[in-house]
Parts: C-alpha cells; structure tokens; sequence
C-alpha cells in the first residue's frame, strides 16, 4: 500500500502535490533544489542554472479567482491580478495554513529515480538526492510526484539566426531580463510574442530609444482587463466552454477574433497571425496597442541575418545599431533524473495519460503535475491533477488498460494537431473547464449542474453561468470542503473589495457584478438562438438576459 | 496700417502666429525668452521657473492627423501618438519648411507690452524686452500676438493641505517629475487625476513599493486607442458634433458614459465621478484600468491631512512612511507683462472675446493665441485664431462693438458655468468642431458641406463622416491651400503607414478604413433615428452604413 511519496520541487504544483498527499492520508517529502517554495514565482536578481527566473514587474495573467487553490480563496483585499511577490505571499500562506513546509527538504536535489527491482509487485521508487554540501542520500518511496515546472530550461534558437556569432551588441534569454533601466535610450529587439516577450518589449520600450518586437507568426492579443473592467478569465465559463464545443472551430474563432478586433484591427496593426484565435496559445497584453500606436514599439517579421551591430529583418528592413537583443523564445522542459524507460521527452512532447500518467509503466505510483499549459490558470489544474493521483496511488481510482491509455493519448495528440500550430509552445495545451471536469470526474468531484439547480439552485446557477471558479470541485465528493459554497458565493464580492479604496458617490454593485455574470456566461446560450443578431447580443447584458429567460426556462 | 507683429513666446501657438503674419504679409518678431523653439514640447532635464516643463515619457494625448497645423500634414511614417521628441521634431520641421525661426529672437524675455499714448488712434504697442546679457531694448509694434500658453505657473495649493508642514517625505509639482527610477521601492502619492496625475501615478507604479491615486472628484477615463485601435480623437466628427449640440446633455453623456464604462465600470474602479462626461476636461490614460486591477495604482480620496511620514485620506484611511507626493494639480496662467487695463486674470479666468481679444480696448490690436482647452488637439486652434487674429488686424474682419464681445463673453461664461464643474481647470474649454468652425467662419474658411457634396461629392463625404481635420479649413477662402484635398483624401493612409512594419498575411485596408469612418461619423444619424437600437448600433458599422444610406438619401 502506497504510504510514502516524494514530490520533486516546492513550487506551486508541489505545494499542491503535498496537500492533497496530507489529505488523502499519505506522506510526502518534498524535495526543492533551492533555499525557498514558490518555484517560478519567488524573484530573485541573479537566475540560477535549470531553474525559472522571472522579471522584476511580472505580474500574473490569471486573475485571483481564478488561479487560488480550491479551498483557499485569495484575501479578498488582495488584486485581482497579482504581482509576483504577492503571488508569492498567497504560496506562503496557503503553506503556513496547511503546514506544509515541513514536509519540504530545501536545498536537495533529486538526481536521479529510479523503478525498484520489485517494481511489478511494490510499485516503489529508488530516490537519490544531493543535498548543498553534496551529501548524497538514497531513500525508497512508494509513490512519485514531479512537480518541476515546464520552465526550467530556457529555449535560445541562436542556429536558427545566421550571422549572431558576428552581432557586436548584447544577447539573452528573456529569463536572464530583470529591469529596463541599463538600456535606456538603447536600441532594442525583443523575439517572440508570446507573453514574456509581450510584457519585456512594452517595458523596455518606455526607456529605450527604438525597440523592435520581431515576430513570425503575429499574434492575437487578449486583454487582462475585460468587459466592463472585469478580470478576463471571469468569462470562461461553462456556458463558453460549451459553445466552444457546440460552435465549428472557425465560427467560435471568428467571434473572438471579432471581438479583439473591435480593442484593435490586429490587420490594421500588422499582427494578424494566418492561424485562427484558438490555435495558438493566447498573449496577454493590456498596453502593447498603445505602444503600438505611439509607434514606441514597432512590430517587425522574423530576423533573417545578424551583420555586426545591425539586424536585417525577413521584409530587407534593417535596424542599425542594435545593442540588445532578448530572446523571449520560451522554454523546453525534460526530467533529467528519470531513465528513459519511465517517459521520455523530446520537442517538448511527452506522451503522458491525460498529461499525468506514463502509460507503460506496471503500477501507475509515478504521476507528473503541471506539465499543462491551459487557457486559464496553472495552479488548480496542478491541484487537481495532484487530487486525482493520490487517489490512483492509493488505488481509489483506476487507470485504464495500456492500450486504452495511449489510444487516448494518440487521439489528443490528433486533436491537437489538427487546432494548434504546430510548435513547441503547443504540445501540453488544454482547455481549462473541460480538462478540469475531466480529471474531477476520475476524482467523483466533477459538479453535477442538473442536480445543484434542483437542490441549491442559487449554487447550482453561479456554477453554471459565473466563472469556473476551482471551489466549485470542492463542493462534493473526495476533498469536499464546506468552505466551497460559501467561497463561490462570496466571489464576486472578492473581486471587487480590493478596488474599494475610494467612497464613490453612487455605488451599483448589483449591476455590476449582475451584467457581467449574464454577459460573460450567456453568451453562447443566446448566440445559439440567435445567431444573427449576435454582434449586438454580445453588448447588452439586458438583451442577453431576456433571451436567457425566454430560453432558458429551468431557470 | 498694421506692418509689424510682436509675438510673444516661440513655442508651438507662436509658430503658428509667425507663420499667419507672413502669410498675411505682416512683419512678425517673436520673443522667446529661452534659447530654442517648442515651448513646453521641449524635454529639458531641469525645469526652469516661470517656464513648463514635461516629464521624459510624455506621449501627445491628440493624435497626428489631428494635432498638426493645417497645410503641414505630419510625415505619413510618423507614429499616430507622437513621443514630446517626435512632436519637436515637427515643429523644427514646420519653422524649417517656412521659415520661421529667422523670425524668432531667441533669449529675449518681454517685459513689458504698453499702449503707446497714440493707442486710440495707431492701435500701436511699446514692448520692452530684455536679453540673456541684461540688455534691455524698446521696441514699438503696430500689433501683439501673446502666444506664452497656459502652463506657466504651477498650481501648488499646499495651503489646502493641513499638516504639510510636518511632511518628512519629498514633495514637488509634476512639471519637476521627470522619470521614475529614482522611486524604486519607495512609498509615493499622487495628487490630481488628470493627463499628468494619471500619466505619472502609472509610471510610478511600475516601480514603487505602493501608489495611491488621490482624487477629490474621481474622472471618466478615455482611452488613446479608440474602437478598431483607431486614435480616439478621429471619431470626434461634424456627426459626433452634430448630435451633441441636437441631443440632451444627459442623454449624450450617457451614450458616452456607457461606452467608457465598457471598458471598465467606473463604479467598480471607484473613479466614477458625481458629474457627467462632459462636465469635465477628459483624462486619456490607456494603462491606469490594467494597474488598478493588479493593485498597483489604488484610487484614494482627497487628503486630509499629513502628520509627519504619514498621510490621512478623507475616508480615514493611512498610509504610512509616504516618499513622495506628486502634486499634479495643474497650472494657472497670467500675462504679468500686460497692464490690468489690457486684460486681467483672476482664478484662471481672462475676460477675452472668443478666447481671443480683449474687449475693451479701443483698437484690436492685440490678441491671446492658445489660451484654451480644446477637447481636441491646441494646435490647430491656435492656428486658426492666428489666422483670424491677423485677419483682424489688417481689417479684413471687423470685431463687434465691445457691448456685443461683452454679451458674447457672458453668454459663454454662463453656458460654461452650466456645463462643467467649477473649478480653476475649466476656464478655458472649447469644444474642437464647434470652436473651429465658429472661428473658421469668422475667417471665411469654414468648408462648406452643401457644396462640397454636390461640387466635390468625394471630399464632401470626407469631410461630413470623417474626422474634422485641420485641413478642412484649407479649402477654400484666405489662407487656400492647393494641397489640403490630397491632405484630406490620404489621411487614413498617414494613419495607417506607422504601423506597417511588418509584411501582413491578410491586409484588409479597405474595411479597417471603411468600418471606423462610418462607425465614428454616424453615430449620430443612426442614433437620431433609431434611438431604443444605439448600444446594438454602436458596435455595428455595417449596419450602420446601411442606416445612414437609408436615412440620408443626400449621400
């Protein structure tokens, strides 16, 4: 019987790892190579080798409500998008409250895990690790949990640049970026648009004298700040979430897009990627139109050669005069002290039951955790992946036969390829509600809408038309908390007491939070009956709300 | 008969009056009392007293084919929203292209401008000047243009501010901030919620420990970046005009108000304001929604008091071991070389004809150039009451009796008085269309749309539904320019050639120019007739276009 298991870092996902370990009656050791939790998120000035480092002024880019574990919401007073170091004060409360920390081995690493002899019959691990002073340990476990993160080694394409061994400026990962002051009145180019490269480009073109943000593909930009000054990701929400599935691929695509052209013509600013709006992980970046507009930030196509100090653009434009330029090519990310015989990783792809398992293996104690990119945030995916692993080691919950593991690997993988460019930024996508439902069904958490809106229906609507918020895989079943009703309902509430510094004169929080919620939610419902008039639809939540009534009547 | 014109100040309203004495074949000197052209355009690291000053980020809040003088289009490759250096660059463009700087007397300070004791009769002026050496000189002048702006002096009101005294922190005026380094991790206030406050509190807040934003009122926020990421400024229009002076004032701020709110509900944010839209010089600050959501700007009310390190707000609220307070509290402006009998300045309030002439004096030889606030860009203004001013001057346009400037002069204070909120800010607010047009007519320049539509159908339309333009006020009467047709027919062009840095898949011009005329200039139309349908409306330029093709069988 699994007693026994080591999770492999302390950063979010292993904070998840050891708590739902606690919860299901198991002991975790957790191993963390540096001196801290927090993982990605902790800021330090000076990167360390194979290890994530972020910049000064990161802030995250799911909101509080969405990216809290499940029973325990985020201070209401706390933003609804973080700063990094508040991220990292919300780890350390979530530890301190579930006493996590001393499960948690610092400054050891894991060099290596291996499969027992017995492995067929115990399912137990070899673990050998090194501590600071190069202690080495060997210890047995009965169950493995990576939780290492997918950022740990920086992505520097430099074969794919002819002539960067003659550059005369300054080159680096974005990994190695902390502040923008050293390069004011510098020229700049920033690679990649993707989220770091997005945030560095607008930071450092405030100080800098030119800043080029080269990318290949171009890109389709979603707002942290939503509809009506709401955090984004408060609108993926089941009903999306179904006309997602309901909708054919180019038609809900073709409504975003819509949508993020009327923010801005991505046409009229040169970033039109040829890929649709969901085939491609989404860029977040409140102030790139701006930049864009003031022409303090120039979008360019993909550097075709370095010549010296100059960069010689795919259109033949060049830029004389470059003194830096950041690499914000992302990451690559591989398990090192696992034989290959466990899982093997290559172009970033790892073939791994819903993005947990190792399907070859004879007892299933080995789960990785996070190795997702959703639309949405990490940290409840990770939670519940961990929620569903503890539940498999302890044999609550079965895995099915090997063929019917990598036949549903295969079929991901296809769906995949068909939806996303093909790039190494795509291979652990998932979509956030439907991937979590699918896990919390395997756990026995996933809500049952029908059943709320019969039994608590003030519940049973929040959950089906606010934001799919992670407390609501807290409401039954394996880990229910009786925080989680009350947590959902509080919300809202949540969402707006950190804005609440100043008495306005006439307060609406009704209308508020009541449009939001019917705007955000409904879409799809009254899009489905009427699709003709949806451009309209989509901006008055009174409309909405009478073609939900007249449509929806359970409700 | 009036040969040679003082002007006072070389910054941008001076250019513009040099400019309109030689196209009038007057002989105009101008005074700068520092060594360059641009006035408060010209980046300076120190601030020097009794002269503005900007801070190094400053981005123009007007956007290029909007902000330029009328027969000088700003290069088509020049970015939509211009960095304070860009903008210089233009105007050093503008005095190369005609001229002007050999008319400019650098380092020459006036001291004082006198009625010759002729006044009555030569309408003529004594100017007293004095060089950087201490050199004065006399000089007598058949004419005065005083083009010094109105952000002269700073409004530093610390005798509101109970308990200053005991501050231990730092505190200046904007006009001395200057960039944020120098804050990193440290405590800062922000007082003032206008262009500058919201500008420097954003700043800020990328570096500093914590930032408040204090405001007594609260503002509507605008944004630079408009619908489709077209400027904001190019949708107001002769339509937009139209139906603000058709609508009621409460009606037209709602539709206002709800689109701002849109992009994020002021009440949440606890910005919203007891007055409406337009009672209120708008604050345009792109970023400030995005650093309230993520807590890095919190919105506070009005100081009560400071004690010591710490600071108190009117709700009770502390926040301790303050760094800094930036008092963005504006300017006021006075003509300290004038006589009280020429014009007086009390509380920001001149008693001037149409924001121009002093009405009492005898002969109107002396005019005020770009002493208002446009909802719109100030260049093109001053341009234009240059025009008239030299129109008037030579005689070519009479003034009315000084009863009827009085009369004219109440009537607006009135209307202003009704409209916007009292206050020190709002003593000089002209809305752009109807000022220009109010002024252009006065000059015989304002372009008539009936017969554009049947003489020049193309032009007409462009003037009717586009954005208004400076060079609508080229095409006809004195002042003609031959280029101002082609200026007005390739504006979108200009708008859009910054942005093309990069090789687009799928261009789609046609409809990115298409789309936002219509949607910008009809509005109004569209709302007229089909009121209960305008939120639908708004979002929808097909739509619209077949409204207003349906309404206006002209067209």
């Amino acid at each position: 019987m699994v007693r026994r298991v080591a999770v492999v870092g302390g950063g979010s996902s292993g904070l998840a790892c050891i708590k739902s370990c606690l919860d299901e009656g198991l002991q975790p050791v957790c191993f963390e190579s540096s001196d801290d939790l927090g993982g990605l998120w902790r800021f330090k000035e000076n990167p360390e080798p194979d290890r994530a480092s972020i910049y000064h002024s990161v802030i995250i880019n799911t909101s509080k409500e969405m990216m809290c574990f499940s029973d325990f919401p985020i201070p209401a007073h706390y933003p609804n998008y973080m700063h990094n170091s508040l991220v990292m004060d919300y780890f350390r409360m979530y530890a301190d409250h579930f006493q996590l920390t001393k499960h948690i081995r610092f400054n050891t690493r894991v060099l290596q895990i291996k499969q027992r002899s017995d492995f067929s019959q115990s399912g137990q691990w070899d673990v050998e690790t090194e501590n600071k002073e190069g202690k080495k340990e060997k210890h047995i476990f009965d169950a493995v949990m990576i939780s290492i993160g997918h950022h740990c080694h920086p992505n520097l394409p430099i074969q794919d640049f002819p002539g960067i061994d003659t550059f005369t400026g300054k080159y680096f990962h974005s990994r190695d970026y902390k502040t923008p002051e050293e390069w004011r009145d510098k020229k700049v180019v920033v690679i990649g648009i993707g989220n770091s490269g997005g945030d560095i480009a607008v930071e450092l073109s405030r100080v800098t004298k030119q800043l080029c943000l080269s990318t290949r593909r171009g890109a389709w930009i979603l707002n942290r700040v939503g509809d009506n000054g709401l955090p984004l990701d408060l609108s993926f929400n089941r009903v999306l979430n179904m006309l997602r599935s309901i909708l054919p691929f180019n038609v809900f695509c073709g409504i975003g897009e819509g949508r993020l052209n009327n923010r801005f013509d991505h046409g009229l600013y040169n970033l039109k990627p040829k890929h649709r709006l969901f085939s491609q992980h989404p860029t977040l970046n409140d102030e790139l139109p701006n930049r864009i507009l003031s022409g303090t930030v120039q979008v360019k196509p993909n550097i075709r050669r370095f010549q010296g100090s100059n960069i010689e653009f795919d259109d033949g434009s060049v830029m004389e005069d470059v003194d830096l330029v950041v690499f914000a090519t992302g990451y690559r990310f591989s398990f090192p002290f696992l034989s290959s015989q466990v899982t093997t990783v290559s172009d970033n792809k790892a073939s791994l039951y819903k993005y947990v398992f190792p399907p070859e293996l004879q007892r299933p104690t080995l789960a990785i955790i996070g190795l997702v990119q959703p639309l949405g945030a990490i940290m409840p995916v990770s939670e519940m992946q961990a929620r569903w692993s503890t539940r498999v080691f302890k044999g609550c919950s079965k895995l099915p036969s090997m063929d019917n593991m990598l036949k549903d690997i295969q079929n991901k993988e296809e769906t995949m390829a068909k939806r996303y460019v093909s790039s190494q930024r795509h291979t652990i996508q998932v979509d956030y509600v439907s991937y979590m439902d699918e896990i919390a069904e395997l756990v026995g958490v996933r809500p049952s809408i029908p059943r709320l809106l019969l039994t608590d229906p003030k519940i049973g609507l929040n959950v089906l038309l606010g934001p799919c918020t992670p407390y609501q895989y807290r409401l039954r079943g394996p880990g229910k908390w009786a925080g989680a009703r009350q947590a959902i309902l509080s919300q809202w509430e949540r969402v707006a007491r950190p804005m609440q510094t100043r008495p306005c004169q006439e307060p609406e929080p009704s209308r508020s939070f009541l449009g939001p919620i019917v705007v955000a939610a409904t879409v799809g419902v009254a899009a489905y009956f009427n699709r003709d008039r949806l451009p309209a639809l989509l901006q008055d939540p009174t409309e909405l709300w009478n073609h939900i009534k007249a449509h929806l009547p359970a409700l």
